[in-house]
């Protein structure tokens, strides 16, 4: 056959071209050329995992969603007081896939313990968490445990996969240096996994090997003369062929029994290496907060999704598990169900204040402030008064009394709204004079204007309700941008007579301001804290932790509700949603709220010894935070941040 | 003790208020109230998958991308013709998790083959097939094969997943209504995989077992007369009980073989079942593309990616795969590779003219137009014309020789590059006067303007090149959303003596005007081609179908290349990267072509009967398409538009 019509030599078309492939060709040439992936499939125990997997780090306040390009990889350092949770993400993007079809590719994460040159412990597990990043309408929110000390990720073809990394350091833990290591190693995947379905037949002719040896054993027991010796020459045969299946074949090679994770030397000399150290520093996070946020946890919400009915032992159950999960935030809870015209029924402990359960809970040093139910909330029976006076004064002999408060309604509008509050409120004074009320608005009554324009009737209202109410949480979307009129809402209180002023977030204030919203940045969650403690808020409410759309079954999808912003009212969710874990699941936006907690503890340690002036200057010049439209858009400013309150305070806590 | 302390009755804290989550509460309650879920987890072997699935269908045109929200559920009515591929995509939304952890569930897909009443058949994996569809920077775009008639599929909390389901209908088949139906079932994960790694020390145990038996009978055999019975009996007893472990629990219980598909009839029943009915019309798509539309193939990314060496048996191998996958697009591909300034060689057989290989590249009728290689690429030297001259006598003879085109410069800039495309022709049209060059551009020479304003001198170019460029390939993007000036570029024209006007897009136009850049609207992509039939042009050019960055492993990362709009130059996607497939992926834009190819078919047939203008018109009334920033953003009015094709030239096609 004569076959070189068309070319210039054999036939081949020819070579031409400085690059060949139009615009832009090779510029970002990744230098994947190891001989070892050229060309064929890939396997990952023969080849490093750096070659098959871009791995770096990202900080707790970056979103970190499918989309998010690679970065150099670089170690971690992280500074920590006692009795702090500090936080960073691990990012992992597969270059490459070498996994069973429709995935790039499975990796293991192992982390070490965190260790001292004195030997003293972070333990993983314990001290140290790894948990998945998983995206909510496409933002990345929901933290699903991993497995520890190791644990499997699947990775997707061109999809970053986000691993958070908590560090929590106890209140005893000695200050120092703690070095340990995360190994990132790409997996082959497990035989077991991949060809279980290919080894079905397999199974099927083991079984039917061995009840032919079982026939052969048998006939020999009936029959015991007739050539016997090939008879169990045909089973020794058989059994020997069965246990050379490659069902079997790892255990015959390495013979050593189960073995789940790579502890070979050879294999995680191809891992990627991330050493994380921490500084745990001198300074102990006070155990009860500074500043009481108090929380909103929904009953009804509690009661339709886990199917427990109100007053049942489950439902006791259920409460207590999430009181006690929230509290690990700085948070203190209330449970709380909403009535008519926004009458709120809230309450910090679902049993009496004569019941043992009472006294754990509200004597808890980690607890700032609790909610007293209001008993008559269905109506001014004697019964309801009688036991809320017995309540109250049971709960007024006890030193934990003044993190006591009764919040009675959500936001009241006019006269009616604002009457009832004074009615209930003096009722409750009756059987203790220096009960606290806290009362949630944003605007004096409508039809009984207060003052000319609405924002001096709203900061009418302490005049107008006193002494019906000692804490008086107003919305921070009253203040717009303008941060200065805290001045004028500050200069109506009476702090001598016990009078504070606390704020609270919802639907607004939106972007660009300081909210808990889905889809802001990581900054801009955090800063919500940061705009308190600039104000001079001396605490802060939020409405509802756990207020997605209603569900009857707890692993049902989580849905918004509807004429909420995304993520408003939301700040963990349904455990079974994700896995078989019972507990909820955290979302980064609760994480970044305890991280802004300890900030306020950071901030106020600072202004213990330099005074509050100084650490206001410190939020400024750091650039952390500057108003409510000008806070930093990047991670770095917070670090600077915390570490100057680190080098001008230590040895001085 | 005593409880009752605050509370009115029972120690139970009261209920209250008409909702009790505030706002908005239970306003889209789904009414997932049973009590086969209510409360504990969830087994899909005993409750309706409907129960736990949203399934809906959507058109092709759709970018259902993991937020999609679920619409309800109606059965599939589509409309074909012969040798025509119809498309629609089933999407899948969990409501609730029942899988295992990080994971909302696996579902069962299966698709009946689609009968007539007449007992004709559309088969199951050959006329209909189903793919995943795959996210790409986010966006909705790679569609993975998925295996047939059966496959499984994972679903993640709160993620839509979407299947691409396409019904190639055979141009021979009988015309009529054919139905089917998809069997959607919420699956238990099988015991292989989840109990898997517990099983590992259960085969151990089988695997020690048998090494005892085997160690007995061999015992046996050295010492046949010692309590033979008894040591038989122990063998016996031994594989008895090893054929009752777990592992082979379900082959003695069902004991009826392999087995992977649910054909129980009690777990179809809890199926969800999606009717699809196609109407198959007499009509039949002609085999060679009325419109040529040709593509590029750069065989440089070929060899880097799949490690193939220029010339190789694996190089011939790997473009000879590409060639014919992208041959079913209706698509008449060329293979090139780009030299300075843009000069590109190109050809759509990489064997020479006198090779079998190319008789059966250039005549096969799907072809409908095809590049001959310019060989005096490098150098005008002796050979490489004689190279060429021997090429050209081969093919001028052929009868295909009238879809040849040579293809020799993109986007000429000035008049150097221009003077080169006359150089190059003129040698050409020395062996074969009747040779077509095509040249794309989009402007005159810089250099040597040919008229006072730019558009003026790009409208000029054909009297500048004649007659050395026979197939005038001008970008869309001069137009902007001027559609009238094509009038102008055509009365340039000469089609009396061959010349043709051709486009192409690429970087340009921009959204909103029709291109095939990724994240456009689905009609976007199919307006490309409606744009088209309506200025008039009668072939079509893309540059690239393969031009993702650079990469040296199949399974590389697929990433873009800077400068270019995402999905620019990328049609298709190595099926390494997805799956252990050998050949690409599809995009949802490549179907989205192919569609638009064939409704130039329809528009094509329906001219035919009522003339042009009445095509025009009818492009119109149905809303598809008015201009190039007028055109349908739903996908109604396609249907409507090949439905009135329908009704009116049935019968007379």
């Amino acid at each position: 056959m004569e076959c070189t019509g068309g070319y210039p030599q054999d036939g081949v078309p020819p070579l031409e071209g400085v690059a060949g492939g139009g615009t832009g060709y090779g510029w970002n040439d990744d230098g994947l050329h190891g001989s070892n992936l050229f060309g064929g499939s890939v396997d990952p125990t023969k080849v490093p995992s750096r070659d098959l997997l871009h791995v770096w780090c990202m900080p707790s306040t970056a979103n970190v969603g499918p989309q998010e390009t690679p970065r150099s990889l670089e170690n971690i350092s992280l500074l920590a007081a006692r009795n702090e949770r500090e936080s960073i993400q691990i990012a992992v993007r597969p270059k490459v896939s070498w996994g069973r079809p429709g995935i790039a590719g499975i990796i293991q994460v192992h982390c070490t313990d965190l260790c001292s040159a004195s030997g003293e412990r972070l333990v993983i597990g314990q001290a140290v968490t790894l948990r998945h990043v998983v995206p909510l309408l496409g933002v990345p929110d929901a933290l699903v445990p991993l497995d520890l000390p190791v644990s499997q990720i699947t990775l997707l073809p061109g999809e970053t996969t986000a691993i958070w990394v908590s560090v929590d350091v106890p209140a005893e833990q000695s200050p120092g240096q703690y070095g340990g290591e995360f190994i990132i190693t790409a997996m082959k995947e497990k035989a077991e996994i991949s060809t279980q379905l290919l080894a079905k037949d397999e199974k099927h002719q083991i079984f039917r090997e061995l009840r032919n040896c079982i026939d052969v054993v048998e006939s020999i027991e009936h029959k015991p003369t007739e050539n016997v010796g090939e008879r169990l020459k045909s089973i020794s045969t058989a059994l020997k062929r069965v246990i050379l299946y490659p069902t079997f074949s790892e255990i015959s090679s390495d013979n050593d029994g189960p073995m789940d994770m790579i502890e070979d030397d050879a294999l995680t000399t191809l891992s990627v290496h991330l050493r994380l150290s921490v500084t745990v520093w001198d300074f102990v996070l006070p155990r009860t907060p500074s500043l009481p946020a108090v929380f909103g946890i929904c009953e009804t919400v509690i009661e339709d999704r886990f199917g427990v009915k109100h007053g049942s032992v489950e439902w006791y159950e259920a409460l207590d598990q999430h009181f006690k999960w929230l509290l690990q935030y700085r948070i203190s809870p209330f449970f709380c169900r909403w009535g008519d015209s926004m009458r709120v029924f809230a309450y910090t402990c679902p049993w009496p204040a004569d019941h043992p359960k009472a006294e754990e809970y509200y004597s808890d040093t980690r607890l700032a402030a609790y909610a007293v139910p209001y008993a008559p909330v269905i109506s001014g029976s004697d019964a309801a008064k009688d036991a809320l006076r017995k309540e109250v004064d049971i709960l007024k002999t006890k030193a934990h009394w003044k993190k006591a408060y009764f919040y009675l309604w959500d936001e009241p509008l006019n006269l009616n709204n604002y009457n009832s509050v004074r009615n209930m409120s003096s009722e409750i004074r009756t059987y203790a004079p220096d009960a606290r009320v806290l009362t949630s608005y944003y605007c004096g009554p409508s039809d009984a204007p207060l003052a000319p324009t609405p924002f001096e009737a709203f900061v009418k209202v302490p005049s107008f309700l006193r002494p019906h109410t000692q804490i008086y949480c107003t919305s921070e979307w009253v203040l717009g941008n303008r941060e200065d009129l805290a001045k004028d809402i500050i200069a109506e209180l009476q702090p001598d007579i016990g009078e504070e002023w606390w704020t609270y977030v919802c639907m607004g204030p939106y972007d660009p301001q300081p909210n808990w919203h889905l889809g802001m940045r990581g900054t801009q969650h955090r800063a919500v804290m940061w705009r308190v403690w600039k104000e001079g808020g001396t605490g802060f409410l939020y409405w509802g932790a756990n207020c997605y759309e209603k569900a009857m079954i707890p692993s049902a999808e989580i849905r918004f509700r509807r004429g909420l912003p995304p993520g408003d009212g939301v700040l963990f969710y349904p455990g079974e949603v994700y896995s078989s874990l019972k507990e909820p699941v955290a979302s980064v936006r609760l994480e970044r709220i305890l991280s802004s907690l300890q900030d306020i503890e950071y901030l106020k340690l600072y202004a213990s010894i330099y005074g509050r002036d100084e650490g206001l200057v410190l939020l400024e010049k750091t650039g952390v935070y500057l108003g409510p439209e000008r806070y930093t858009l990047e991670h770095m400013p917070i670090d600077v941040m915390r570490g100057e309150i680190f080098h001008t305070c230590r040895s001085r806590t």
